[in-house]
């Protein structure tokens, strides 16, 4: 995960990664506004989500990258991407084609709600 | 923060933290849809929005709870909660009071355009 990435380094700079070189990225629809996902992302993975306009994720349980909708077709044409005041979180808005969550929902959370 | 918490036994089964007992939770305000911030929830932090209704956090630079507005008066009155498909990510709903962002911006999304 640490590999020299291709990130711009001005960007690069101002990332405040945690201990395993991640932010993590909220991914909103940019039509809806719904929140559809929060998904992880290194240097690489953000510096290929800028250049491809493509969620591109780091994988904490598989320790791989993947492209969100590389397998399901429901793909994320990314249209902005925003860092926040502290550095450590990314805000990505997306035009997502189909459900946005893996189980088959709109999104990853509306299956349990707490409150 | 491995302290006991209160948290609802039922919950706290369903919950995937971090090696450091968190998960991200994402706020976004209930009626303009955007999202204002991310902050950190261990077991107590999640009981105390939960019941007190509150947005309460665990500062991982700081060391210690606090609670959305309580130096600001920007509070954070929460409507709903959501967990993730995957039990390790929260969505906060609320009515923000105020510029979330403690830099005075209306989000902490605002001021840093990626793409």
């Amino acid at each position: 995960m640490d590999l020299v990435s291709s990130l711009d380094p001005a960007i690069a700079t101002r990332l405040k990664r945690d201990a395993d070189g991640l932010v993590p990225a909220v991914v909103q629809d940019v039509e809806s506004r719904d929140v559809l996902m929060v998904g992880w992302m290194d240097d690489e993975a953000l510096h290929r989500t800028l250049t491809t306009g493509r969620g591109t994720f780091w994988s904490r349980s598989r320790q791989e990258y993947w492209v969100k909708g590389e397998t399901s077709g429901h793909t994320q044409a990314v249209r902005e991407v925003r860092l926040d005041c502290d550095g450590d979180t990314l805000l990505v808005l997306v035009d997502q084609s189909g459900p946005a969550c893996h189980t088959g929902e709109r999104t990853c959370f509306d299956a349990d709600r707490l409150l």
